[in-house]
């Protein structure tokens, strides 16, 4: 056995190595291979003299390894030396071999002082990427609860700078939008019956269309900007104070507005626009049913035209027929009414008409019918009602007729052709509301981790004895439970901004393509934000299930999120519809085969094929590559649409009808249409990387994208490793460096939830006080 | 090519088969050593003559599959096929086969028709084992829609059958219960503040009382029974009503009465327990507080004995020693008081008294406060509050000292020296708390359920063209969502009937044992609620969304139970602690190394090990047969504790701290406690299934405790295939296997859910009103 005395004397270039080589060593977790791959990069190094070497070459021997004996003469030997390193050499285990030598040599001159001497170290250390806990401080046991069980909360970067890179053009306007929702008007309220809330909020609503951000997406003679993103920043920033007053926002100006704006045509927008952008016309969007909601091309409600009078007649003629869920409806004059146009007695399938709901007293006009939802699970600040209509006779020219025209004898006529394209064309300008939930649900899931990080930074719970208990976020469970949860939303705060450049910059030649990101992307982020608050919760205890606590309103106000702007699991399959069509219209000449054709050499490009062991690879420096993680999503989602698309093309080659192949294949399509998602997610985070030219953001930014790749991969690892793209020694080690970045992340945790700047008044929570 | 008229001529033989044979072709998810299985079984029957043969041989080579025009050929003869076919025909293959042959053939005097054929024939079938919505209707593509998308909802078992199967000796009980919740006096009212809704609740608890419900569990002196598993049978049947009852009775009857019975001795019993079970005194369990939840051992609130007076002073050191989250502070006039007893000087650690808060006018006593802690998510109808003490005098019997008593001169003395046995041991007693959680939890995932089953039988929306829209339940995706929920929540249901029955007929000799099991099914059971009743909602849409339709109550209330009576996360590290303790016992005297040694025996001799070929069968009948369920979920958790054992020992061994070594395997713990939890729950499934003897009631619940299982396994597969214990097309066969077993359960899922019996009245969802 090699004592610390034996070293000293016949070897001393060995003991700035001490650190690592316990840590090799002594972690269970290193398979035989990996101290394999650190003896390398050990040896291959020149400062070392040949008796170092030889003895080296003993100590990393993985038949015949050190005794535990040895090991536990090694940890002791820097334990004792603890109390003498400088706080700053503890966060790498090359600074504190380096201390402990100095500290315990009589000779300051040891061989590895040179700088070349040190990077060779330092490529060691990196080698030794599987370890989590004890990489470095943890071996020093005993200065670890000190500081709380981990490093100190001072971050490497500014969060103000973060949020100025995050927020980008729009930082000046968040900040207006942030002083009005922390002004006193704006203050929130105690808990009060569903109708005192309702005239809070849209007392609120008033305040918000005052400073003009209600028509900020209109064109500039109705009062706005015609900037769409303009618009959905503001939303965003809006959905950190009450999701009532966002989706009353969302309603009035978005959607109402919205079907005016783009269904509507000149005369329309003089008379309706400028006066819904400043809420003096509040107004719904009458679309669903009770028995329509997904299907709206199915929807009852019928508008017969009549010529006589030139008037179209709304009419609900059935009880599955009356519009349900109407955001607004109690508050409302108009509505804009969803309905199958019936004239020369021909179905022209459905379109939108403004209808009058009520008069200038706010009474009921004749025909129509409103009934209170009553309590919702949340967003009880949203009047949402049912409107129903007996025979109501409407001017002909309260049709929205920008695709398509009644004459006044009543002939129909419309720039698209086929009634399904119209119907299709006519959604797709409405897919601002389906664009614009996910923002506010990352507001709200952006609050709940701000509220459950800063809880864990305070909240002690457990620990060594006659010592203060331990921070709940230096458990690893904990870190786990929040800090990947964490990297999520950075990463879709990365795919949304992307949506909303597109959705601003749109043409009519991608909207196909912008409805798939947005129906991927709404469904995405939504779960994310249901799964992620629940987390937030139980990560908070008993303290979590106050409502003062704020997660009893953000779970509950943001549940509907899933289902409303489109049912997520029937978008999601829309999604793998759309990637679908998308590859047939590129290879429209060569047909299915040429699609299958150029899927299968795309699948096989691929690192995975190019090199044999890449499937075994479990290098740090591999896994946290933005090549491999990129190669990773991309790979997935073309296998997967290839072998979805071989399915379907056989199904219906052989004889099955279209509609029940695509029943046969719904399971896949989520699956793919999840893969479609994070691929689009993490190039964006990629782009966003390297987008930013800010040093001290990158690296950060950096591990929160390899946390987020990395945690996609494992939580969906049976695929991987069923394709044989990956094989367990690489997926193992994901689950590692998993660990490992949680570990890396936590000591910026407060500044990356402090980095979303949400104003304190707006988060509301006692238990959020650690600043 | 073969066309029909020429198998019809020259191989009749061949025509029954043609259902199968286009199935083993058409579908693209059959592998060539799939269908190579198939062509095994079908030539080796006796009933082919060699023409038949030669051509079958022809019609099944993997490597000349028949054309597309010969598929779509026998699809059309099916098709035509299908007007004539008797509907009890369509649910098999071979019955199809035969009528199909019956309709076409001149001569109806075909090969086939003996037994010992037909026999061979269904054999055949069964190996088809992989396709899910072909098998069989949906080759009948026409006929599908007419019924709804599937078959009827008739189901093969009584649901009354079912309902008495799983309540067995509590049927009688649990129908009074249920008789006293759907009275009028206890009919759900409308939301209010919940000042109002705290009198309903106490005003039914006393209803409750009245039947004398709430003694049940103490001895027959104080109006019990002295069974706990009445008690819990009525405390899970409550939780069909409302849950704020629920809990309200739990704490009364269950916390605060358990802790006079079970820590208190004669004098205490004979004081409170009779008008603790009529409700005449109303009693709170004062354990957590500000700064203490999980940690129960460092509560700070101080007993301290003063011999002159004979009396303990009970008071609240600091801000966070108040208690907190108590259950019926605002109702209650005595409330059992856990704080640090000193006496002499010294402190002996927690202990519990009977401390009276407030006077026979409802008046609080000196130095008692209370304050209520506001609106919670959910469960607003408990009245929880903070209290805090400001030197409370209670008189020296009101220490309840079972387990320590304090002399009158201030001496301590104990049955348990050890101070920390002596806490873990007063912990152990209050279990109780624990073990009924989960039922309150599986009663509402189950209310949630019926709900979204039922309206997923009446909700249709999108369909073929022409045709009623498809119900909900008949598209692969919901049944993916709703069926493997409801297999779990029987499932669920068998392992906690274990625990209450373990519970109940507890010696002290396995209270560890039975703590083990109430942290690990306190936990599973209480996220499954979590996760069931979101998947629940999601699948009811913006219906769901309603108040009235119940989900916003379910949620909302049980949200909690995931970290009230133990942290969720907590306590599965006490279970996986718990399972290394027992080995540690078992294996006292042969230490550490014999553990490894058994277990590493143990993880052997499985299956797998025994049959190279396990790994990757993929055959119906092995992945649906009990032992290999049993076999894999015994195998994961005997690796799994082996596993973290080792890590654990080396850790320790080589000179870290437990404490460390604790927290290094944190995340494995979690990963350990479930893969325990789930064999426990699997073997509780199928002792179930064996013990049943109703012959109507074993298939299904064969069905579903296979789904159950090859679900879990499917969510776990990553370790599954990680481990090499099942290779890819083992994981992929589940998968394919659990889209099956959702297709073959989902006529039933109607029956499955009324055999809950939960009352109308309770149930009290608009939506769910399919009978």
């Amino acid at each position: 056995m090699l004592t610390f005395q034996q070293l000293k004397k016949e070897a001393p270039g060995i003991i700035p190595l001490l650190p690592m080589l316990y840590v090799a060593w002594a972690d269970a977790v290193l398979t035989p291979s990996e101290i394999n791959s650190i003896k390398n990069k050990i040896t291959s190094q020149r400062w070392l003299n040949a008796k170092e070497a030889e003895i080296l070459e003993q100590l990393l021997q993985p038949t015949s390894p050190p005794s535990d004996a040895e090991l536990r003469s090694w940890v002791q030997i820097i334990q004792r030396s603890a109390k003498d390193i400088p706080a700053t050499d503890k966060e790498s285990l090359v600074d504190m071999g380096m201390a402990i030598a100095k500290i315990n040599m009589d000779n300051t001159d040891f061989p590895m002082a040179s700088e070349e001497a040190q990077a060779a170290l330092r490529e060691i250390e990196s080698a030794l990427d599987v370890v989590s806990l004890e990489v470095p401080g943890n071996i020093l046991t005993k200065e670890k609860t000190e500081t709380g069980g981990a490093k100190s909360d001072k971050s490497a970067f500014q969060p103000e700078e973060m949020q100025h890179f995050l927020e980008a053009n729009h930082h000046q306007l968040r900040k207006k939008v942030r002083q009005i929702i922390t002004d006193d008007l704006l203050a929130y309220q105690p808990v009060t019956n569903k109708e005192d809330y309702r005239e809070t909020i849209l007392a609120w609503a008033k305040v918000l269309a005052k400073q003009g951000f209600g028509a900020l997406a209109y064109p500039k003679e109705y009062g706005g900007t015609g900037d769409m993103s303009q618009f959905i920043a503001v939303f965003e920033t809006i959905g950190y104070h009450d999701l009532s007053l966002t989706i009353k926002f969302g309603v009035q100006f978005g959607l109402f507005g919205g079907a005016i704006a783009n269904l509507g045509t000149e005369s329309h927008h003089q008379k309706y626009l400028l006066k819904t952008g400043t809420l003096e016309y509040a107004g719904c969007f009458a679309m669903t049913e009770t028995g329509h909601g997904s299907n709206v091309r199915q929807l009852e409600t019928t508008a017969t035209y009549n010529p006589e009078t030139q008037e179209f007649v709304i009419h609900s003629p059935t009880v599955s027929s009356r519009k349900e869920y109407i955001g607004n409806a109690l508050h409302s004059r108009y509505a804009a009414v969803f309905a199958q146009l019936q004239t020369q007695g021909e179905g022209q399938g459905v379109h939108a008409f403004v209808l009058q709901l009520r008069d200038e007293n706010h009474h009921l006009m004749p025909g129509v019918s409103v009934e209170d939802c009553g309590y919702k699970m949340g967003l009880n600040g949203v009047d949402n009602g049912k409107i129903w209509f007996d025979q109501v006779r409407i001017p002909r020219e309260n049709l929205l007729d920008k695709y398509g025209q009644v004459a006044p004898d009543g002939t129909y006529s419309s720039p698209i052709k086929s009634e399904g394209k119209r119907f299709f064309t006519m959604l797709g300008t409405l897919v601002g509301g389906r664009v614009n939930v996910p923002f506010a649900g990352l507001s709200a899931a952006k609050a709940g981790l701000t509220i459950a990080v800063k809880y864990a930074l305070v909240r002690r719970q457990f620990g060594p004895e006659n010592e203060p208990e331990t921070l709940l976020l230096d458990y690893p469970t904990h870190q786990r439970r929040l800090l990947p949860l964490l990297a999520k939303a950075y990463a879709i705060d990365f795919g949304l901004t992307y949506l909303a450049k597109r959705y601003s910059e749109k043409t009519e030649a991608d909207m196909r393509e912008i409805e798939t990101l947005a129906a991927g992307l709404k469904s995405y982020g939504t779960w994310f934000t249901t799964h992620c608050l629940q987390m937030c919760r139980e990560a908070c205890g008993g303290k979590g299930y106050l409502a003062e606590n704020r997660f009893t309103a953000l779970k509950a106000d943001t549940d509907i999120f899933t289902t409303f702007e489109g049912d997520n699991t029937v978008l999601m399959q829309l999604v793998a519809k759309g990637l679908l069509t998308s590859f047939k219209h590129e290879f429209g000449s060569s047909g299915a085969f040429g699609v299958l054709k150029y899927l299968s050499e795309q699948a096989s490009q691929t690192l995975a094929e190019y090199n044999p062991l890449f499937g075994r690879n479990a290098d740090q420096e591999h896994l946290r590559s933005l090549d491999f993680l990129k190669d990773a999503f991309a790979y997935r989602e073309r296998k997967q649409l290839m072998q979805v698309a071989d399915r379907l093309r056989k199904h219906i080659k052989r004889g099955m009808k279209s509609q029940d192949a695509f029943l046969r294949v719904q399971n896949q399509f989520l699956t793919l249409a999840n893969a479609f998602v994070e691929r689009l997610i993490l190039d964006q985070f990629i782009d966003g990387i390297q987008r930013c030219d800010n040093p001290s953001l990158k690296p950060i930014l950096n591990q929160l994208c390899c946390l987020y790749a990395l945690w996609q991969i494992e939580e969906d690892k049976g695929w991987f490793l069923e394709s044989g793209y990956m094989e367990a020694a690489k997926t193992k080690a994901i689950r590692r460096q998993i660990d490992k970045l949680c570990w890396e992340i936590r000591p910026h945790a407060l500044a990356l939830v402090e980095s979303f700047g949400i104003p304190d008044a707006c988060l509301a929570a006692p238990i959020a006080t650690y600043q």
